[in-house]
């Protein structure tokens, strides 16, 4: 690796500058599942390609069926070729009322440890995480006047969405997007000090259904207990998910899921993974789930079922003493290794047919439909970014597993035939969905720096 | 009886106008369970006594801790006197999108088989059915000049969310409110021709349930299985609240529930009641509840439980992959003689309790207590009201039990020691509660002329 210092320097001297480009750029609010925020998506792909520009790269904003994609390149140098992948599209705000300030207008909030939370929806998820290798691209390229290998960059807005026009997409452009290999910054570090690059991701099968019986919300005193009651028939459907020693309990769910590799699992129990410090950070103290499985097995390794939403009825302040006759609910399963994604939805709607009374119905939408997938732990690029990651944090970089979903990659090794890179800084406390939803100052500065030696590295594996 | 015809003649004469007030009550949107409503509740209660005063009677209105009471008192002549009871404020209207017209802007509209129907929220319960009465007491004193008997009025605006002010204002005005009987129009016809005195009630116990897991909602693939879901743990209290064979799973829950007299059971078999087309009236074809009890007796006579409402994490469009921290539902249950509500209530919240995990919290709101009441089938002013009804509708008068809960009625035999009279004009197909709420138009018109004659016998009884 060579001597970045200068580089690392700049990055140290120009920080302000760099936070306030991504000021712009979370205040910019691209929910992606909300057809009322198209044009704030737009807006975001736009100042992404401005920005891309900017700094001399060649970028267009590309019109989808849904919302944009952002594509640049570098202009060509020698060396290997690299995509990276990111996302501007933002998860929902609400609910509003629990957030401490706006959640498009970020705050710098100091904390009493020293550290500094950058706050605002998208801090963490993914605007902070893309920007610190944009960011990093342009320290290269103000200090040595180019990078020091070919870049080329694909900015999603749909990555929230279950990312629909992405996989069209790739197969239109994969020529123009071919490259060495794949970088994504959308993961965690390890811990607070330990960086990571992540070799495993589980798939993700979302649906909504809608279970309607009568033709209309009915009087609960003249219709009470004859008339078939939506929101009881939901609940007995989500209570009939899980079994009594929480598995999931949907006929054939577990079907070709292996048990942990000893191997594995012998390096999991070395980790500084303190249980109960995972369950009390979110203010519970039993885990859930599957008896007899550790939570990390059960986070990283083991298929889950999750209702992620769900209403019915009169939810209003005061009380209507309504028979609902339409209930629904948002109901997700993260997939592992040997699960097929069709065939888990195909087992979850017969699964929930199965329960409906014969005069009521249920419908089904999907929302996302994506097996697990795992990267190799052997390659050039991988042991040189872990050099890279290792120098910068002045510890050994961790290969981790993750229990989240980025359906994309998959897409990469289909579409591009390229692996992928899951490089990222976000810290296990970063409430990314929540409320409150933060990215720590020193995940962006030292990953912008991270990612700057990275680059070096990456030139020459 | 006497001859009243001159007055009736007089109701058919001046339908129309009678009809323009009532639109003009409608119009005021009386939600009374929604804060947001408070203003326009005063103003319906503003409205009634400013009425009541147009025909000759002394009106004020009350402030109570909630919305306000209307009382009213015709001038003293000879006879017996009679307390009127009604409620001014409606249910909420959503889902605003069911309905076919403004819900707040009244419209008639005729049906094909030769009926018109007058379409807003409350058009029946109450407005319609109240204003039933006052038209008819206007109409005497039109042609009469006076009322035949004493009529005090009593208005209240909290009927639809829990009747929290009634006990303590019915204490605070027992001597003023005192009564021979108490009339209340909020009760239903026993089909389209026939009409019926209402008999029994049942009581009511509302509740909402909130459930607290975690301190915030949580990204599912990174806390999925581990961490315990308030959606999944609210889907096994709903499906925990009934037996597989339909009955109320709480313990104690038909502690003192009698079975049906066989005398009643006889009675109902006679009546001309269509299981399948009560329940295909309602897009439904399979009775729920309890396993080997008619519809009938389950609906009239038997206690209930239903889910009103639940909500929990996103539940907007899209999809957000959270586990939400936090789960409600409003729940109430129909009570019968024998129950006693606070009994119910303690043994719902126990089985509540005893579901969720030692990690998690669940907290209970009141939305109404009351006992299940019953009345005399044997007094003077039951027959003649009976008899006033039959003449004007030309068939025998119904004496009915009925689903509904009218927690008032309790109150009346508790704080005043007068039995009610329940009348009422609404249709089954009604939708009260429900969106396009009507009422006949011949249910006002009939209403009317029956009050009339009503009024006319109860002076002689």
């Amino acid at each position: 690796m060579s001597d970045v210092s200068d580089i690392l320097d700049h990055v140290d001297a120009t920080l302000d500058t760099r936070l306030e480009r991504l000021f712009d750029l979370i205040r910019i609010p691209s929910v992606s599942t909300d057809p009322g925020y198209a044009d704030d998506c737009r807006r975001a792909a736009e100042w992404l390609a401005a920005d891309l520009v900017s700094m001399g790269l060649e970028a267009s904003v590309r019109t989808t069926q849904g919302h944009p994609m952002v594509v640049a390149h570098s202009p060509k140098v020698s060396g290997p070729q690299v995509l990276f992948y990111g996302h501007y599209d933002v998860q929902p705000a609400d609910p509003i009322a629990l957030w401490d300030s706006e959640p498009f207008e970020p705050v710098l909030r100091p904390q009493p440890d020293g550290e500094t939370h950058i706050v605002g929806r998208g801090a963490s998820d993914d605007k902070g995480a893309l920007m610190t290798f944009v960011e990093a691209c342009r320290a290269y390229v103000e200090i040595r006047g180019a990078l020091p290998l070919n870049v080329k960059f694909l900015f999603e807005g749909e990555e929230e969405s279950g990312s629909r026009s992405l996989a069209p997409f790739l197969e239109a452009t994969a020529d123009e997007l071919r490259a060495d290999t794949v970088l994504v910054c959308d993961t965690d570090m390890w811990d607070r000090e330990t960086p990571a690059v992540t070799t495993m991701l589980r798939g993700l099968v979302g649906q909504e259904i809608t279970i309607t019986c009568a033709d209309r919300d009915l009087h609960s005193g003249m219709f009470g207990n004859a008339a078939r009651n939506a929101a009881q028939v939901l609940g007995d459907v989500i209570s009939s998910l899980r079994t009594s020693d929480g598995g999931v309990a949907i006929a054939g769910f577990y079907d070709g899921v292996s048990d942990l590799d000893p191997a594995i699992a012998a390096l999991w129990d070395r980790l500084p993974f303190d249980q109960e410090k995972f369950l009390s950070d979110i203010g519970l103290t039993i885990p859930a789930g599957e008896a007899g499985r550790s939570v990390l097995e059960q986070v990283w390794a083991r298929p889950s079922c999750e209702i992620n939403g769900m209403w019915s009825g009169y939810t209003e302040p005061g009380f209507k003493t309504v028979i609902p006759a339409v209930a629904s609910a948002k109901i997700s399963f993260r997939l592992v290794a040997g699960q097929d994604p069709e065939k888990i939805r195909a087992a979850f709607q017969d699964h929930v047919r199965a329960l409906i009374p014969d005069d009521c119905s249920v419908s089904f939408a999907d929302h996302g439909l994506s097996p697990a997938t795992s990267m190799p732990t052997d390659g050039a690029f991988l042991k040189a970014t872990l050099q890279a990651l290792s120098e910068e944090w002045q510890t050994e970089a961790a290969v981790a597993g993750t229990g989240g979903s980025i359906p994309i990659i998959g897409e990469f090794q289909r579409r591009l035939g390229a692996e992928a890179l899951l490089v990222g800084f976000g810290r296990f406390d970063n409430r990314i969905h929540s409320p409150n939803e933060k990215y720590d100052l020193s995940s962006y500065h030292k990953g912008i720096r991270s990612w700057v030696r990275i680059l070096d590295a990456l030139s020459q594996a």
